[in-house]
């Protein structure tokens, strides 16, 4: 399951919740299991997983009419669904031989609903819920549907509850973490796939394309991320150009990729024949401060402190200015999962954290290094979920 | 230029606005040509553009500190920008022969701004804009922001203009018409490609790996879509599957793509081995009512009459009890632009609008059926973004 079940109870709990309603789609399918292509895809489609209080009531999901296919075929854990929408569909000969289809009719018989707040008032009404508090997953609803759902409820009083469901979406399961293992490999493999045809004359391009077809290739999908030559390296957000590799130049590679839902997020420094020294001494310092992080990460750790001591290995193994805001974050179902790991951060690591820990440093007009590794806070400290080292990587 | 600027002008007038700013990814893209990696592959990230009512103020982008090099790389029609927030970089040694990265450093030393919301409270105040009415893109805002912004303009009358820069973007610039056809035949491509390898035993998963890579290789970048074999065809919105394919078997693609942002989605139908002559027989009902449509098309007339037009000629041709919410959509930067060829819809196509027009058919347990095509609307009629027709294929 991908839900941390007593995680989010706990949630609901701590905040004095009687129920909590999940509206954005990483929120969706972390709750349910139930991914719903049209709300991943574009803004607008609604999907909504409700849980209650323990005792009040069980989790369902309020899904469209036209999505209910997927509910069928992928059998989320959460088995209540209420529906609203029309979408026509017969029903054909082969449906006796088709439990997924049969599973699909069945989910159409159930009572529809105008709309989506329609539906979700009466989810919340069958739990009593006419009154109390009500988490609401804000940054996923439209302005004009949370209107809706105040005018149905007057007396629920609705609070935000995005940072809750982020808070607790940190902490990941099992299948979580192995999902993400495959994820951080299969990034690994796509960059080994991009430098194998790094040459003179090839462009970001064509390394995005190699790296792409590898990703695809082991059943992930690409997701946009930055690979940048010689000075374009120095662009934070690099998106591949025509532009040619030349010698000695800089590849870095700030990647990912999603599989089964979940995002990796690495980063990787390359050069075309022997890196320039002073590239190396930098780079070495980044890698050093992301060797240290994985030897002292610990659950119960601040992540305020683990940011403190990152920034200070790299200061002292060469670059006595270095500046960042965070050196790395959470990463599961969004990219930019709980917690950060930045100064102003108030969170502690937790045994089954993913994080990805960071050190890039940008030189405009020169280069940008980096090293992004993925790691899992284990009782007694990090497990990286990479293959691959850190080390600047000789490509001739 | 992406923005259609007339037709943008004209519903700021229409609506009676001082000004409108855009928040949501494809309408920061639409309107300024910029494109922020973070907003695009996030929730929560802020972008806007601000564009002014005539003669009181000049367009800006309002951006993170963190994507100014993409504003230095892409070069948007929008010069002037407003940036909030921090993000160490240093300047190193080569910027006097890089010019993106000098755009990018002076773009740094522009005076920036603690959060989006001050920033873009700025820009509308340099505007005179402290009273007045302003449309904002409620569907990009997070609740917290659109509250602060709110309390810092307490005299300015926010209006929804979400559905206003929707209506905006439907009439396509000759630059949205070239990306859009190029996507159209990549998708046709990666269905040519996906099919080459149709064989008894390959499954769903497999068909697409190989449109991926067709997708890939063409420069554009993959978006989930549907592969169905059999009954799993039936499956609105099936995903692709370890399913393996049988002779006889109807193969359902509603699939896409994104080329330069702008997006695909078509729909074909192919079969291994001879076909079903009741498969047939209904696709081709289908396929009449796409090219109904095609034959009609026409400036001015109502989405809604289209929307009869189809339904009347595909009961006629053969599936009498045919029902549908609607026969197509628009397309551009999303997915799902206006006008809606539906019968509750109440626009009028026009001239450099680009539809989808489909008609797919589902029988639960069976088959699912669908042809779906991409056209412009031109002064004479449509013209047909695709080089294949809609034809069941039959592989052997």
């Amino acid at each position: 399951m991908l839900l941390n079940e007593p995680r989010l109870l706990e949630h609901i709990a701590d905040a004095d919740l009687d129920a909590v309603v999940a509206a954005a789609p990483e929120n969706v399918t972390y709750m349910s299991g139930f991914w719903a292509l049209p709300q991943w895809i574009r803004r607008g489609p609604q999907t909504y997983v409700v849980w209650h209080a323990p005792g009040t009531g069980r989790p369902e999901i309020v899904a469209s009419t036209s999505t209910l296919d997927l509910v069928a075929d992928q059998q989320p854990w959460i088995p209540k669904v209420r529906r609203y929408g029309d979408f026509p569909v017969d029903v054909g000969d082969g449906i006796a031989d088709d439990p997924v289809g049969r599973r699909h009719a069945e989910l159409r018989n159930l009572p529809g609903y105008a709309d989506p707040v329609l539906a979700l008032v009466a989810s919340l009404g069958d739990g009593d819920l006419v009154r109390g508090r009500v988490g609401i997953d804000e940054a996923g609803f439209l302005p004009a549907d949370m209107q809706a759902l105040r005018a149905c409820l007057p007396d629920v009083t609705f609070v935000p509850a995005s940072a809750l469901l982020r808070s607790v979406r940190a902490v990941k399961t099992s299948e979580e973490i192995e999902r993400l293992g495959c994820v951080a490999r299969i990034a690994e493999r796509s960059i080994q796939a991009s430098l194998a045809i790094a040459s003179e004359g090839v462009s970001e391009l064509d390394l995005a394309c190699a790296f792409h077809k590898q990703t695809i290739a082991d059943g992930a999908l690409p997701v946009l991320g930055c690979i940048g030559f010689g000075e374009r390296s120095a662009l934070m957000n690099v998106q591949p150009s025509t532009r040619k590799l030349r010698a000695g130049e800089v590849i870095r590679f700030d990647v990912g990729g999603r599989f089964r839902h979940y995002r990796a997020d690495i980063a990787r420094i390359a050069c075309l024949g022997d890196p320039p020294a002073e590239a190396l001494r930098l780079h070495r310092a980044l890698q050093r401060g992301v060797e240290h992080a994985c030897g002292i990460i610990r659950p119960g750790m601040a992540a305020a402190k683990l940011f403190e001591e990152v920034m200070a290995v790299v200061r002292r193994e060469g670059i006595a200015h270095y500046q960042r805001d965070h050196v790395g974050h959470g990463i599961g179902l969004d990219g930019y999962d709980a917690p950060s790991l930045s100064s102003s951060s108030l969170e502690r690591l937790e045994e089954g954290m993913v994080l990805c820990v960071e050190t890039p440093y940008y030189q405009i007009g020169r280069w940008g290094l980096q090293v992004e590794d993925m790691l899992v806070v284990r009782r007694d400290g990090a497990e990286r979920l990479m293959d691959t080292t850190g080390d600047l990587m000789v490509v001739s």
